[in-house]
């Protein structure tokens, strides 16, 4: 023990070479480096990155002036306009926990999250006034204070209550004194996941790891200062991947976008010259389609991030077809967004495109400051061979996964059992070491005792080239205990039969695994660009019973 | 209080969410992700990252052999190849930690260094064999365990002992299991600053700083994995500004330089396509003036980081002509390196040549992840005004500030006074917030009770076209008590007279502050690219009472 003390004798940690790492140092910086640089515009209004620390500081104030204060909860139900990014500082600032709240969600869920979290204050656009005003009927004790964000480009909606965001914000000081937090294990937000049963669980993250996936998507995506970032991911959605920090971080531009619209989204494009961009699959999708309709063809570099356990390999042959540089990232609510990359190797632009398309397509490796992804035995924990078949469940471990579940002890001991993280996805390694997604555990399909994959089957699906989207489910079948059944969406004009398309996928696949069923029609996604295959199961058996 | 504990409710670290931060696990994840890639090329060798980190672990467990564990120190004495890069994970890897001895120190300076830091080890290049033995004789108690590298490109030198490197390696497994540190403010690295007089300092370094600083030069410089590095910088200073660190971050490519030969740099650059490389100006110089005798001109972008108090306009000028894109960068040891850099604004680049180069010469601002630097009044420790005039002492504060000095709590109390790291170094702030040194403190020459700052005369002195480089110092004098004097280096050929000088000076500054003597010659700089004031005081003052 003497040679510890050695190199910790008087050299404990103090004010001069110390500070808790939180993202709110990065806009602190980026206000005085890059002061006169644009930080978020929306439509025809733009906030320097000066302009916008101030605004974040007067929110901060305004909060303060409610007595919100450490571990305080406030949440927000906003599209992506300048009040949401500003809430990912202001927020913080006064020590509370950033809640954002999926705008998509019903008044029951909305009013769940409120009691559960104990929200005290909540930033509002007017356009979810009349279910937030549901919610709040159902919220047990003191209500929220609700300030409203007009904004101008809707302008319908009602406000509720008597505060304005503008006009509060307007009589603060541009200058308010906040601090960093004392420990930098504090809770900078909390998400709740969507669950497909119960209630949603709320996943508490912290400003150190906040901090560190901001920095990991600038090492992930070799980020630099002239990055224009456009808004087409909702920031509700794991707070925007931490993008919001990571701009912050580099001095980058955001471009706010209330709605995710193709045509707004090609103008943007075009209009900003806009570098870089996320999305669900389904984003990526919309943008290849309304691509043809443009009068004229993108000439500058766009790189997007992808998301999602298959992504289509016609989205990706599109978007290449483009010149968009797609990159295939995988992550979780729970591990602040973004968890893995497919990090592409030198020698794959030479492959094949089919190849190529595959090699892209799979989850890949660790994400760069994330410690450690692997492919684990759920019952053993032992890894699973890098031999592209063997299944396991992923799991993560390292500084970027949350804290836990918000006042869900039994679900927290649970997701972190054997020190990993279990993230309920099964998936196999390749021989160099990328991991590829299987299924979801519960979206097996079990036929005649044998395993099916749902995402093989739509991965099959997917190729053909009139398919835009499938989603497999399984179905009940008295012989076989599950057969699977696809929901299938087609390209514009397309005629495909259930009979043909069913042939194809016999050709493609062993036979078992061809779905036995083909429904046609638009396949609802969820704002984050998940499908609901709870939502479809039960479709399936509303139809197989009806 | 019951608000603290809502987020912090069974939500503690465990093994699954928080892990230490070190740059350990930057190589672990570079050893699978960029396998087959370029990690270390040195001649006609090359490792790749999976080669490299197999390497690192076999050091690790060569080290345990010999019972070096955590918080023993491992020191070494080499220049800047494989083993060197290899050693600034291997020695952490066990715990130990790396202490990189500047390869020109006599037998005294390196005697001293082994006793004050209980060195347990050595690593050391055959080359340094003569004054290693010396200093070995001058260790108190057990001498340290001495492991000879044997370069063959250098191949002279006798080795000391029975141990080589490359055979103890060859013995260990390359899978060696190795744990990261259980605490991130475990010493990494121990550095000594040569000071002008008395003992040298140990500046001792930690995981979570060096983590740190090496993510700071990828956000710094805009890093991408394609980087390929020339070792111009010794990593014996300050662990190479932690740029081994970094480009295992990216998976980068180190090119090793045993020693820095203009003719060297020259055909490295263009056989490796060399992307990027530091130094301080006299390395840049020697580049610059070596381009004028190649065959053809480099084609491709290199990019360098230039750290020094006032870079000469001139190397600036030579280098902006040559194509390279250079940064100025300013830190010390106790800030692991680089700790500022003069970010360039969007609107320098139209700037006038002169406007820009006075610009770009600035120490700038905060480096990325630096929390903090300011201008103080060293008494008061209030900041000066940005008025481009007022001088203060340059601090920081942040995670990227040293533990502080070993066994030397006078000097870490004293450096830290007030919650602040002081640097010495005297500065001004401008009206956009850009720091510009003006003096060390104690090169300050006091002229008839006006404060002179030497390095705003060396500034002036450099601006003539024929001097490469200039050092003022103080002379004594009888009636002002100090007047300026200047140590000039002129180009090649030049002719220049001390009276044509001394009026170009009078013409271009205040006259009190033009130097009063001229000696020119070539200017002494030590490895790390300072120019030590104390040696050419001695010399002056010798020559003025011989």
């Amino acid at each position: 023990m003497t040679e510890l003390c050695f190199f910790n004798q008087v050299l404990e940690k103090n004010a001069a070479n110390h500070v808790s790492l939180s993202p709110l140092s990065f806009i602190k910086r980026a206000a005085t480096v890059y002061a006169d640089r644009a930080a978020v515009i929306y439509e025809d209004k733009t906030y320097t990155w000066h302009q916008t620390y101030g605004r974040c500081c007067q929110l901060a104030s305004v909060l303060k002036g409610f007595s919100i204060s450490r571990g305080d909860t406030v949440s927000v139900m906003l599209p992506n306009i300048p009040a949401m990014y500003e809430a990912h500082f202001g927020v913080p600032m006064v020590g509370a926990v950033l809640n954002t709240i999926n705008t998509r969600l019903d008044a029951e869920a909305i009013a769940f999250i409120f009691n559960h979290s104990r929200t005290r204050l909540l930033l509002m656009d007017s356009e979810y006034a009349d279910v937030i005003e549901k919610a709040l009927l159902l919220v047990e004790g003191t209500k929220p204070i609700i300030i409203n964000v007009s904004d101008p480009i809707y302008g319908q909606g009602k406000p509720i209550g008597d505060f304005e965001y503008e006009a509060l914000l307007a009589i603060q000081p541009e200058n308010f004194k906040w601090e960093l937090p004392v420990d930098e294990w504090d809770a900078i937000a909390l998400g709740y996941t969507s669950g497909t049963t119960g209630n949603p669980k709320g996943v508490v993250t912290h400003h150190r790891g906040a901090y560190l996936n901001a920095m990991s998507n600038v090492l992930s995506w070799n980020l630099a200062s002239n990055v224009v970032y456009l808004w087409t991911l909702p920031m509700f959605h794991c707070n925007g991947w931490c993008f919001p920090w990571t701009l912050a971080a580099i001095g980058g531009t955001s471009i706010c976008l209330r709605r995710v619209d193709a045509e707004q989204i090609h103008h943007l494009l075009r209009k900003h010259h806009v570098s870089h961009y996320c999305g669900a699959p389904i984003v990526h999708s919309m943008i290849a389609d309304a691509a043809i309709t443009q009068p004229t063809p993108i000439e500058h570099k766009v790189s997007g991030l992808i998301a999602g356990a298959a992504p289509p390999t016609s989205v990706l042959e599109r978007m290449e077809r483009l010149g968009f540089e797609l990159t295939h990232v995988y992550g979780l609510t729970e591990t602040y967004g973004p968890a893995t990359v497919c990090v592409k190797q030198d020698d794959w632009a030479e492959r094949p495109q089919k190849e190529r398309l595959e090699l892209n397509g799979r989850q890949g490796v660790s994400y760069p400051l994330q410690e450690e992804v692997t492919v684990l035995d759920p019952d053993t924990l032992i890894p699973v061979p890098f031999d592209g078949k063997t299944i396991g469940e992923i799991m993560f471990r390292g500084n970027i996964v949350m804290k836990g579940y918000l006042r869900n002890e039994a679900a927290t001991k649970e997701a972190f059992e054997g020190g990993w993280f279990h993230t309920g996805d099964l998936a196999v390694v390749h021989a160099d070491g990328y991991i590829k997604i299987t299924d979801r555990s519960k979206d097996v399909i079990i036929s005649g005792g044998e395993n099916i994959s749902s995402l093989e089957v739509e991965d099959i699906v997917q190729r053909h080239p009139e398919v835009e989207l499938a989603a497999v489910v399984a179905m009940s079948d008295e012989k076989w205990g599950e057969v699977p059944a696809a929901f299938v969406q087609l390209s514009l004009g397309s005629e495909l039969s259930e009979e043909a398309l069913i042939d194809f996928c016999r050709e493609n696949m062993s036979h078992f695994k061809a779905p036995k069923k083909i429904i046609f029609g638009s396949i609802p996604i969820t704002l984050t660009g998940k499908i609901q295959k709870f939502g479809l199961r039960q479709l399936l058996s509303a139809k197989e019973s009806g």
